[in-house]
């Protein structure tokens, strides 16, 4: 069986009962998106990545391109700007923890990185 | 004595031996900004505020002039983007701790979200 790219997919309206990724579905989608990790804050899993920049300006450039993918997904992530780095952290507030889009998103966000 | 307007002072360049603000100023400084806190990360201490916005484009609106206001001065804050909020923090690096420039740049986060 072939895993479909996150890339590609599409990010879906959830609501309380949409389901939380399962143990073998994480699993799966973090080996497509290395470079993140999953941590949890106040028991709520979050997809997590910091990128490198040259400034502060370069840093706060790339929030506002993870801006415009969010307003085009209609899910939001946190942002956390300092001077040469921005950390993202991507979750589903309505179901307290992970969902495809926010593998999805995390998948993007490399994209719009790269 | 009368205490000069932090919103009229002037960033200055800091060094290693630039000095932490005193307990007697940090008193003086924060009745100046009372919606402003001071935290302590990683023993380091910092000005932290908290703004309420609409939604995440409004909050990044503000990020992005806050962003102008630290390019204006040269010192720079982390940034915390949620939807519908922004977190501001401001310290010194060099110094590890609190200088009257992040006291300068707090009250002109105040003027910049009024």
């Amino acid at each position: 069986m072939t895993t479909p790219p996150l890339i590609e997919g599409h990010c879906q309206a959830c609501n309380a009962d949409s389901p939380l990724a399962s143990d073998a579905e994480k699993k799966q989608w973090l080996a497509q998106i290395p470079d993140w990790e999953i941590i949890e804050i106040d028991g709520v899993e979050q997809l997590q990545r910091q990128y490198a920049f040259k400034n502060f300006v370069e840093a706060m450039a790339f929030a506002q391109k993870i801006t415009d993918l969010a307003e085009s997904h209609n899910h939001h992530p946190a942002i956390l700007i300092e001077w040469g780095k921005c950390q993202l952290r991507w979750w589903t507030h309505k179901i307290h923890g992970l969902h495809e889009n926010d593998f999805i998103l995390a998948a993007n966000s490399d994209v719009a990185f790269a």
